[in-house]
């Protein structure tokens, strides 16, 4: 029925983690698995031959920026967003629910910071609140029972989306895997606003889910993810999970805001109330650490901003995990490699004392480079543990 | 003796184009050949396996601003500009005389418009003198008999270039070829002017040699042009050809500024007078039509920011030699490559409206698909040029 299956193929036998593969109709991603992203069409800066060099196997785009710019009709038009992007693997697109409230109001309360770089990209990051700052925004955005009324942060055109509609949008897009439209609140809001928005997302939830079972040609080549809320606490993010455990979606998306203490918290409730034969997608997060213990936790798919947004900085994981910010003088003559034991492109080709250079001659190779090495940190470490996960349940049998 | 020789295979039977090759220590220039532009040790936006895959065999890179920044002792720490950028091909560096006085005042008098672009980009193009513009620099460049004083655009650190220094600089960047230091005049400079600095020159073009040949290393490793000036004056062109002819230079390249009329007139006569059986390069041209008269002309090697200057602004030749600006209305929905015969990456790969998108997206990897089109476009009209004069050449046989 669904476009899209998921078959376990082992299981830690010391923690929740757990080896898959789901199939689509642009080929399998193996799970656990860190997925691209790629907001507006594109991987910033990366060709698509070298993401497949990367390792990558699945890229996330996002409703809302694609519904902006270029219009979800031109993409169709151009045959689906696969075509558009020259991108003929797995694609996942977010539903725009975390854009729309990261960039607005919510209840006539501003809910997120936002900065111009969060505005111009990427952003299936958990929001940050500032109070300080959350003044200076305007109301982008004000929520109704029936969606969410929000201007462009282009040009200012008003704009509405329904769960119907951000799944209309979806279709069009023709992404393998797609999100229900979504409430995203802050980590800090109140337990009494985090439920109405939470059961609100339940009601959105079934609708999208309505909508895209009608559309039988799109049922066919897509699957659909719920996404549960619930911000940080734990009855509110166990009966988010149930009441979408109980609506047979594909796949589940475990949304809101995090800070470093929820991966084992809220992270881990909300698992052990969802389907254990659907996959999980872990929204917006991204430091290794987090990976490491999401795995644990029995997520099977990541995607986050960090890795070429810092790139785009100058920033890369060095070895062991560190991050080198790679102007610095200290590298100005090191012929190394940023990571000896990296095998990407480009540690495989080039030196640190190379990419700084680029980065001081504000040469536009370097954020490419950088954010070559800096995926294939994340792809790379997830697949290990992918290995580490079949291993250790080979050796068992 | 010389790092380079080169190989004169064919001639064509209706003008005085030719097709050869120039071994160097890093392989093979078959000529006529487009080089690209890589001022700051790498052509913006471009892997170097793509830049293979575009067909180039030669990067230029400057040595004025490779000088400034990363400065050549660390060039050459890390092994040479080879290995700092990670190309194993042949390389050039020019000698950093248009940049000295495209960037400043020669004698006192500043003899050239400079924009930011020029400021921060590659330009061994040809300098457009406006002198409405001309007062609003500063005197950044002095010149004496012994060389030029200059001032970093970067930092407004002092600088000087002798011909001894730039040969010194070019010797540490290792290059497998480079241009001897001269004095590059306006257009419209007068003919006394003209003569002066031709004469001088001359003087430096035999000091730029005589350093040259005394390193033998480098003379075992590398090959040295001198370049013809003397503006747009038949007598000044032909006597600054016959003078550097007879210095025994290992190539030549054909210096100065250009106006379209100039190709078939000032090349004219500096070919008539150099050596037959030395390569020559006219630099920082690269007009479709500009080649293609260029290589009637007897021209072997050609160098221009053009192609990538104009892709990042989001100009690419379509079919048939025109440009399209690729944010035009027409192309929002355009499913087509930039040019459907066209066997580059981006046009085996992407359709004019993701291009388009990408560009109004602000993503950066429009540039580089639409350098990589532009780069293809040039590389590939000079090799079939070549192609012509084998056939023409063979068919006579």
């Amino acid at each position: 029925m669904s476009g899209i299956t998921f078959e376990i193929l082992a299981r830690s036998q010391h923690s929740k983690a757990r080896a898959g593969v789901i199939h689509t109709p642009h080929g399998v991603i193996e799970t656990p698995a860190f997925v691209a992203v790629g907001t507006k069409a594109t991987v910033k800066g990366v060709t698509v031959p070298m993401l497949k060099d990367i390792g990558l196997s699945t890229i996330i785009a996002n409703t809302y920026h694609l519904h902006l710019q270029p219009g979800s009709e031109i993409v169709q038009r151009a045959g689906g967003l696969h075509t558009f992007m020259g991108w003929d693997k797995p694609l996942l697109t977010d539903s725009g629910g975390f854009q729309v409230f990261s960039l607005g109001a919510a209840y006539g309360r501003t809910v997120s910071k936002i900065s111009k770089e969060d505005l111009e990209e990427d952003t299936t990051a958990a929001s940050v609140y500032d109070p300080d700052v959350a003044s200076q925004h305007g109301k982008l955005a004000v929520i109704d029972e029936e969606g969410v009324s929000f201007t462009s942060h282009i040009d200012g055109s008003l704009h509405r989306f329904t769960p119907e509609r951000s799944v209309e949008i979806q279709h069009r897009l023709g992404a393998d895997l797609f999100f229900a439209f979504d409430e995203c609140t802050a980590a800090e809001a109140g337990h009494e606003y985090q439920r109405e928005a939470m059961e609100r997302t339940h009601r959105w939830a079934m609708r999208s889910l309505t909508a895209h079972r009608q559309n039988l040609d799109a049922r066919r080549k897509q699957g659909i993810f719920g996404i549960v809320q619930g911000g940080r606490f734990e009855d509110l993010r166990r009966e988010s999970a149930r009441a979408l455990a109980g609506m047979d979606f594909d796949g589940y998306g475990i949304g809101g805001s995090y800070q470093k203490v929820d991966i084992d918290t809220a992270v881990g409730w909300v698992i052990d109330e969802l389907p254990d034969e659907r996959p999980r997608h872990l929204l917006g997060i991204g430091e290794p650490e987090d990976l490491r213990r999401g795995i644990e936790q029995g997520v099977d798919l990541f995607d986050c901003v960090q890795p070429t947004r810092l790139a785009r900085t100058g920033v890369v994981y060095g070895p062991n995990g560190t991050k080198l910010s790679i102007t610095h003088a200290a590298y100005t003559e090191d012929t190394e490699p940023i990571d000896a034991t990296c095998e990407c492109y480009t540690c495989r080709h080039h030196t640190r004392m190379y990419i700084a250079h680029l980065f001081r001659a504000r040469e536009m190779l370097g954020a490419t480079l950088a954010s070559i090495h800096n995926l294939h940190y994340l792809v790379t470490l997830v697949r290990r543990e992918r290995e580490r996960i079949l291993v250790e349940s080979e050796s068992l049998r």
